[in-house]
């Protein structure tokens, strides 16, 4: 795979090269263990500052299907179920793990990835108008992902509204961000961290995703942490022993706004990228302001391309085209873009 | 912490220094997800040449309750769970993870961390002699940690006997191998990797405390991986994006035998540390082949002696006495032991 | 609520006469426990020969949720969820009792709470076309009610082309038949309990609703009991230490054909109630073949009625109608018919 | 099985004829579902009464083993799990239903089946004292049988202390009391229903072993009824559509002292039985006061007695003896006893 042009994912290299040597030049220096080192602590208070919330506690976890399943289950009660899109990754790409802990997923309908404020009130309002309602599941929280599994992204005002419901309803609020930074640095983009700090209950910045090698940052803001949170983080097999892994990259992405340019980075890659099919006149099924771009691809030049470059396949779109998936990330380079527009 | 001698734990420091070496030699070369690379194929074809199982599987995973959770739930039936000694890992100190599956530990009286093979086999009879047994749960499989949480181990034969009852109920044996380059490099075993590829089903080669930033290698022996098994993996939220870390850090472990170096300097070192703390007049709670050591001190000599090293607090011996845990590992140095040498 | 006319649920008097009868004949002979007694292998041996399988096996649980949730977990593998229609009462009104034994719900869509062989087979096509569905919930059963919980009803036909699905992908074929002898005998079916045996792997006959003062009769049509089954019934907490509460029960039942008698008249009683509420001009939401008719309301209309009669909400139509449900059962009298005419 | 002498369990016969009578006369009665009707209502005010507790909840549910999983998983935290003796009725012979929910069961020694609080203290004291608890299990429930799996009883002061451990750590004591009406009308008791509720968070009134045909009373004494616990009773498939028949049976149970006089019979004949063996000079394994006797029988002496008369096989005692178990229940008539007298 070394020496095709990729464009598979945002997952295909190492880490960012300040987040390796960050790794390497602490490589030897004893740290405690689960989380308890001085680099998660670093981690935390530049976290907590970028978040503008002093309140806030940060958790680092090691993926983002491990981040849901264990704050979805954490904070939910036995008798509660979590609200989601359709198309939310923990409702059609997670394998059931919120299933698993025992927990429902309440669907709600989605455009291009994203709920509204009044479908989410319809279902809750409806919920408790229901006479037999406590034969169903409770809706006790609300997961969105922003950018969403599509690319794309809620406005601040959608943010704001989906989140006065769910504090009209105390229901917390949970967001994805396993893809936050190239949300963050969109060029189209209103909403920054510290809105999402204030509206959100608790969310996640995606490291994996973002120019780390694995982890992602759980961030609850508003001295909100379930009891016990580092036993139910174990009970989920989810608690790194070396945690000083999560905590020294999370560390270097948050210094000098390293977590910041690397989404700017991808983003500008995007765009170039972006530009370059319109150019070439290809037909696009939706066209992203973050990092991911779908396009749509006669079948046979899809097979065409794929011996030069790779990239993902979405799914098909009609019997003789496929949508697939272009995404840039920290280690998209601009000759990267030069040497697609040879082979588009 | 950092100045500060240390023998707190196995997992103190990042990486063994080729183990990151490795991670940054390949750090910008684009590779698949989810385990697909090809530095995940080359460690499990290394593996499995050093287990001598041309048909074994090998997956990587994060961490030890991860893998033992991940393990255990894949596959015991619905009806069944896993046999453990009271001090079994899985049974004391993670949180209940395997019954965060849905499955019971059945326990096990232990020696030193030790089960043996008559007891085990008198557990099973015993349960299918009764009548009631449809209302219990059915014995599933038998975990063992080897070295043990006591850093003791098993010999040969005693491994051997308890495969055999494991066969003759045709029930899998999982071994639990966090430690398990610090037991096949003792100098006090008769076990090698081969044998324990022979005579359990299913065994985790552990990184995380030989040397890794992370990562155990699970390996199934016997053409006998649990359909879909990559899909529980994710459904248990352990399915790591970039499963490069993973295969490129055991890919070098198992590359020049560095695994099996790791843990005969572990062991040296510890064997030097043993003789330290015997020469001196220590009482040891118990004298292990492994690297770990396990001191019984006066608490006021206790107080004094954490001002200058670093170790484990194992358990209350007496009103006076506390049971404290020296471990080696990688980073652990002559000059360690020297130092050492001078506080004791 | 003992003296006003009541046609609120087919659940809302205790059992049919016959019924209590041979509760009280037989209430002081001592019988084994736990299933094993005489009623419950008698009451098995007239439902085999009821269903025309003489492999079937058939065993007795308390309630419907029970009953879904015991034979679903028991069913599906780890990795596996199971296919319902958005309305389907698993889905919809258990309150995720699936999911709290770790399974999820794969929704379908619905036309008056059946679904169809395309979409289903659609569903898994597109299932195990996908590239990424390792990471998805493996389709490992289909759920169906008959009659739904709109009270209508598959076509024979209908069920073959389900069926036919099913055992293309070797998927099983589970029917919910709380009210199955509604069901069997409506004026306007043509599917007989032969059939149901035949087509599903696995169905349960409904006794609550049919006259019982509880249980469901679970039939395995062709040696396809889950191992150890007795087990996870007690492992689900379902296992009656009485069982010959449920096989007294339905050893009446199926004696002298009474639960087809049963459902005659209740549907005999339906009908008139259809019949009568028709003449008097009354909106049907749903007029269906078995014993719930589903009747929009004005609101104020509905006040005044419910002064007068039982009955059941069943959501909103408008701002200034309702959806009710009226229902019939064993203890429905032809005078309450007459009662009812006199009130609407 | 009907002709010959039983004394297999308490479970053998159907229900006390004042029981079923009341099932008879109330039987055509239209009520409403699910536990709201008037039946359960009139049955908890005497119950409530009984226990002299207004403030208490009472909820009906089937089974045993039911209650115990519905109960202990309603009230866990998700961190906790629930502390049982070695031979407690959850920990041992109901199939893994708590694991199944989640929760590990934290095992204590007993003696006859019964902890004491010295015990109990020194489990969660060394718990809280250990720095790794965080990855421990933690003590959040304390679960006891009165009478216990081997028909022993706890004093007064027995149940004081251990409930005031369980107060001085904030952890709720549940007392499954599927056998209570034995334990409190034994001979040899100085412990009331009254100081059951006053000792206890909460607990159950055992109906299907002491003359219901089914079900079990849970008592919330102090105002601690788990948030939505009717959801969650369905969430585990325990919520019974005709709620009637537990609490029409509940109702006459406790009319005029009923369950109290089936409880004192049973004993009566328990000490006639009892004195029986005694005087034939059988040997006891162990000598009860309440309904069960445990007797050790050479194999051949039971192999003949198995002709003549029921009784249930407790364990092997050696490899010529074995425990056998006699118990009597409200069906057990003076003139059984006199045809046994004939027999041993």
């Amino acid at each position: 795979m070394s020496n095709k042009l990729s464009f598979q994912s945002d997952y295909i290299a190492g880490a960012h090269p300040d987040v390796i040597r960050a790794l390497c030049e602490n490589n030897l220096e004893a740290a405690s263990g689960y989380g308890t080192d001085r680099f998660c602590l670093s981690a935390e208070e530049k976290i907590k500052a970028a978040c503008g919330k002093d309140n806030a506690k940060v958790y680092f976890l090691v993926g983002g299907t491990q981040a849901n399943a264990v704050v979805i289950s954490s904070m939910l009660k036995k008798y509660e179920g979590v609200i989601s899109a359709k198309t939310g990754h923990i409702h059609a790409h997670e394998a059931g793990a919120v299933e698993h802990t025992g927990h429902k997923v309440l669907e709600l309908p989605q455009t291009l990835g994203k709920i509204n404020a009044t479908d989410l009130k319809n279902l809750i309002a409806t919920f408790y108008q229901d006479e037999n309602c406590e034969h169903m599941v409770f809706p006790g929280m609300v997961y969105i992902s922003h950018p969403t599994e599509y690319g794309t992204l809620y406005s601040k005002e959608e943010l704001e509204n989906i989140s006065a419901v769910c504090r009209e309803y105390n229901i917390p609020l949970f967001l994805d961000g396993a893809r936050l930074g190239y949300g963050l640095m969109s060029y189209d983009t209103d909403v920054t961290l510290k809105d999402i700090a204030t509206l959100c209950d608790v969310f996640y910045i995606g490291g994996t995703k973002m120019g780390a090698l694995c982890g992602e940052a759980v961030v609850f803001t508003r001295n909100n942490t379930p009891d016990h949170f580092v036993n139910l983080i174990k009970k989920n097999g989810a608690l790194l022993a070396k945690g000083r892994l999560l905590g020294i990259q999370f560390d270097a992405l948050f210094t000098d706004d390293l977590y910041f340019k690397i989404g700017r980075h991808a983003i500008d890659m995007a765009e170039k990228l972006k530009a370059l099919f319109k150019e070439k006149g290809y037909r696009f099924f939706i066209e992203t302001p973050t990092n991911q771009q779908f396009i749509i691809l006669e079948n046979s030049k899809m097979e065409k391309l794929k011996e030069k470059v790779n990239f993902g396949f979405w799914e098909k779109y009609d019997e003789e085209h496929t949508v697939v998936r272009f995404a840039t990330g920290f280690s998209t380079t601009e000759s990267d873009i030069e040497e697609l527009s040879k082979i588009i």
